[in-house]
């Protein structure tokens, strides 16, 4: 694996966890996956319809999302709203956000080095 | 799988990421494991000597840490520094840091939801 690559797989790992609260911000309002995809990016957030449907079921899986079918359309549509259990974890995931942050801060900021003229 | 160990699960996923710069921030000067453990239980990141040391093992596999052995002491001690490649990644990744801050904080302040009063 190059550098590239290893830089890749990084980034992908760091938007990981804060990707699901993300999602879960953005579902006190049904959305269905294509509607959900639009709104994160209008926030900065992109994430590709590929992991974003994953991501969708397995939070339904762990209890945290419900959905619905919305047949009147003449294309049916999956809807995803935020759970009363998703809710609550959605709240301590923040908690936690801020608490990381705050630490990262501190050793990025007061620390020694910000990957410039290391070694 | 109950709501707790979900949170716990998503909470890990949540702190993977941002391990990886802050362990990358501490080793413009060589430290071993246990040391590392110490300077970043100091500012605030609690990581477990079972997640750090696979860690190191990894990133050095990488070629983002270079390390040596220290058999002065009578017990000998493995020495992780940053290496020019791992600068360069540990730079990248900061700034990415510093955009998903941006964000998911305006997702999270914006946004229509604390996780208060959701359904």
């Amino acid at each position: 694996m190059d550098i590239h690559e290893t830089l890749g797989s990084l980034t992908q790992e760091l938007r990981r966890g804060t990707l699901i609260i993300g999602v879960l911000s953005q579902l006190s309002e049904p959305q269905y996956g294509y509607s959900l995809v639009t709104v994160l990016a209008e926030k900065g957030i992109h994430i590709d319809p590929s992991t974003l449907y994953p991501l969708l079921r397995r939070l339904e899986k762990q209890g945290l999302l419900e959905s619905r079918w919305d047949t009147n359309e003449a294309r049916p549509r999956k809807y995803y709203l935020i759970s009363a259990d998703g809710a609550e974890v959605y709240k301590q995931l923040c908690e936690e956000w801020n608490s990381m942050k705050q630490s990262l801060d501190s050793l990025l900021i007061g620390g020694d080095g910000h990957g410039d003229g290391v070694n």
